[in-house]
């Protein structure tokens, strides 16, 4: 396939095309560890549509296969190249098109920073919540790929529920219009839902047109500490029980709390076996005491007094995963239960780490069920990894027991296929297999991920 | 096919299969007057899943068609039957199977009523928000099966926003499961919103999961009567920019505030273009006034002190769509808007009305951009139909002009096929027939339905 970067340069004028072997090792993978990725044929940077169409149909061609690449930041391989494939890097769609107040709508290109659309809607008054801990440096092309999650999503939801339309290229070059600019639409099946979260194997995002809101009262932090996880849990589950609408409710273990104080020492009390981390946006004085209250098993809690402090106390939260990732090579997991069984897979995954002897730090999205215990090994210990990927295993596990699900937001990509499997019956996975084969009929886009 | 009523009978032990003619003759069309509605074969009505499977299995056996009916209350001619189908209602399908407040849940069958939901978890201190005028009589499978809105979504979304997963039995017969318990999920494609909205076209539910939320505070309601339509729609854009989060956001024209005055007269000021109809129910006092202040450019404003008089200023909405039935035969219509083009939108039906001489009420969801353009005409006036037909047309042109879609919350039916072949491109109806053709390759659910 070596003229797959010749043809492109013929066929598409002033298409950014790169063959050069370096080039084709930099962008093979995205940030999942130990997952297969291939040697693509070429990488290609289109600036818009139109590019994006003939490359497509070039490739389509040559029969060489197409992943799409936002910013690679994802944590499950699904921006993984294949061999011999073309990658359609989105890093020159980067425009925002628009951003109406009145409409409260953004129109963007899919390669647009996530952080940079949050800045350019807050100049005119407005907040796109969608916060994936990335937000620094994914897309929102890759966000609504993936329907990325982040920290907010208690009060806020996830990327989904800001997307109201897309444009995007089909496997055949055409480009689709789905959804539209009005709040409500319910003309003909809802293809921007199933785009959304497909992980670039339906079609290339094009275009987004996304949904803002008001921007939010400054937020006032509050952190709790408890002597069990059982005691944190009833909190979370007081606190959404309050009539308070926390825009963030978090938790973080006692192996991830040691890990952040032996690292920067934030005054966390001995004994203290669970944090909760809330805050709320409301400009509603009361929802902060309703969260207060609602932590009333605590040990301490400490509620900010204003926004510096409230800057600090989110200090924990996101030292968490660096904090692990200090101890050793890291194998985060993303796992979501029902809520009522959260407290059982924290207690789960205790158990797991200690029978196996293996450290296992657990923090994420409590008010969601959604959390990421994280699996810590001795780098470059092969024995170690493979018992990590065996924990790993039975988190996963755990958490299908409780009635959860594999991936409450990271995605399937590599890392999940054969779980997915297993979270799915057999019509669910026939249904998903018939509807790729119906839009890609020739497997073409990001071959061998997301489904199963 | 006359033998399909004894094949289901004996294929299928204990379904009720019925199959005379007065019976055929009332399960054969929905609430959209003018539409064409087939002779059904049989009318079935099961109680479990297990039936459901085997009716289908049975019916496609036969290859006869198959409808889905719920209440029968869609204004789009979408439960409407095709000659020799199969007539599949859900009314015996009624249980609510669990209302977990813990897990802010509930777990129903299809042919639950919505109001009959929204008492029992009431009762458990939840909320079920989705709320469409027919919620006395609509279904939730019909709810989920048509995406149906109502007056809260400003506030609280549409319907497919409350369902967590479902279960359907495909056109094979199979059961399929999607989405799950977790609030957050992104295992494979999104089937649960691609079956939301589709009409019976793709799988016939037999169980949902529902979110719920805690309960509101009682509502307050704010009524403001406005010397224009843009005044009107300005203030609805002050609203939303307000920061408060009405539950409920309406606008009333003239002609439908006349119609109401000369029925059932609620001292409407003398002069009045529209009327804007807004509820509270939020827990914070500061939400009314700051809705009060939106609506500065009102020549009279009126809060109501509880909920006595909450309900009896909510009465001008309800009268809307009653008071212009009294008035002849009508075409309620359901196009939405992006907010910006509201008044626009308001005025060009406006203008239609006085360019064809034709009465034309208009009311609706302003909040969203939904609006109900109302053509009213003689009872048994040929000539009269032909006009309201045309009107109607013109006032679906307008809303896609104005960037709109041909339908927010109704759906396309039978009524709107041929408005969606205008608002979708080739590729968008492309990739909707791919799907239908993926899941029900021979055609057998709810044919010429949905899709265009
Ligand atoms: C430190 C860190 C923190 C993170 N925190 C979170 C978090 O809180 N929540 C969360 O959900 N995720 C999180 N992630 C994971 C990741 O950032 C998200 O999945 C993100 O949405 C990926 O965006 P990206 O632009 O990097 O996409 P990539 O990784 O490049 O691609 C992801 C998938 O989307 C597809 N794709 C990308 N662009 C397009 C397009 N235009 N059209 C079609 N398909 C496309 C790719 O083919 C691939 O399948 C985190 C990752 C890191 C490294
Ligand atoms: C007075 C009045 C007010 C209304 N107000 C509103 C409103 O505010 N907002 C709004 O959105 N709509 C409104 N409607 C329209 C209508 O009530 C909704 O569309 C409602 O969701 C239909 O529910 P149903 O049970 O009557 O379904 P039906 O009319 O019986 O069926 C509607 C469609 O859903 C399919 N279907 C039904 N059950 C299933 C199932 N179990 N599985 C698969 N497919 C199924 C049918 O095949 C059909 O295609 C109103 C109607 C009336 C008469």
């Amino acid at each position: 396939m070596a003229d797959l970067a010749a043809a492109l340069r013929a066929a598409v004028p002033g298409l950014t095309v790169l063959d050069d072997a370096d080039v084709m090792d930099s962008y093979r993978r995205d940030q999942a560890p130990g997952l297969p990725a291939g040697l693509p044929a070429a990488v290609a940077m289109p600036e818009d549509t139109a590019q994006v169409a003939a490359a497509v149909a070039t490739a389509a061609e040559y029969g060489a296969p197409i992943v799409v690449r936002g910013a690679g930041s994802g944590l499950a391989g699904a921006a993984n190249a294949v061999d011999g494939c073309l990658v359609l890097s989105t890093q020159r769609m980067n425009r925002i098109l628009s951003v109406d107040p009145a409409e409260r709508l953004a129109t963007v290109q899919p390669g647009v920073i996530n952080a940079d659309l949050r800045r350019a809607v807050a100049e005119k008054g407005l907040f796109y919540p969608p916060d994936p801990g990335s937000y620094e440096m994914c897309t929102v092309g890759g966000n609504a790929a993936t329907n990325a999650g982040g920290m907010c999503c208690v009060k806020y939801g996830v990327t989904g529920d800001y997307v109201r339309g897309l444009e995007a290229v089909l496997a055949d070059g055409s480009v689709l219009r789905t959804g539209g600019r009005t709040v409500k639409g319910v003309a003909g099946y809802d293809l921007t839902s199933l785009l959304v979260g497909s992980e670039g194997t339906l079609a290339v995002i094009t275009e987004l047109s996304l949904a803002l809101r008001p921007a939010p009262a400054p937020p006032r932090t509050i952190v709790a500490q408890f002597g069990s996880a059982a005691a944190a849990g009833a909190a979370v589950t007081a606190v959404l029980a309050s009539g308070a609408e926390p825009s963030i409710l978090e938790i973080i273990d006692a192996t991830t709390l040691r890990a952040i104080e032996e690292w920067q020492p934030l005054g966390v009390e001995a004994g203290t076996a669970a944090m909760v981390i809330a805050q709320s946006d409301s400009s509603h004085e009361e929802d902060l005491r309703l969260i207060e209250a609602a932590c009333a098993g605590a040990s301490e809690v400490i509620v900010a007094d204003d926004a510096a402090e409230s800057e600090m106390l989110m200090q924990a939260r996101r030292l968490a995963y660096p904090a692990l990732e200090r101890l050793g090579a890291t194998l985060l997991d993303d796992v979501a239960v029902p809520l009522p069984k959260l407290v059982e897979l924290i207690e789960g995954v205790e158990a797991i780490a200690k029978d196996r002897d293996m450290t296992v730090g657990l923090f994420g999205h409590a008010g969601d069920g959604n959390m990421h215990p994280t699996v810590v090994y001795p780098h470059g210990d092969a024995d170690a990894e493979r018992r990590a990927f065996q924990v790993f295993d039975e988190i996963v596990a755990l958490a299908l027991r409780l009635g959860g699900t594999v991936t409450g937001e990271h995605g399937v990509g590599l890392l999940k296929r054969s779980w997915l499997e297993r979270e799915l019956g057999e019509p669910a996975r026939r249904t998903q297999r018939a509807i790729k084969a119906a839009l890609d009929p020739h497997d073409l886009l990001n071959p061998g991920k997301a489904i199963a």
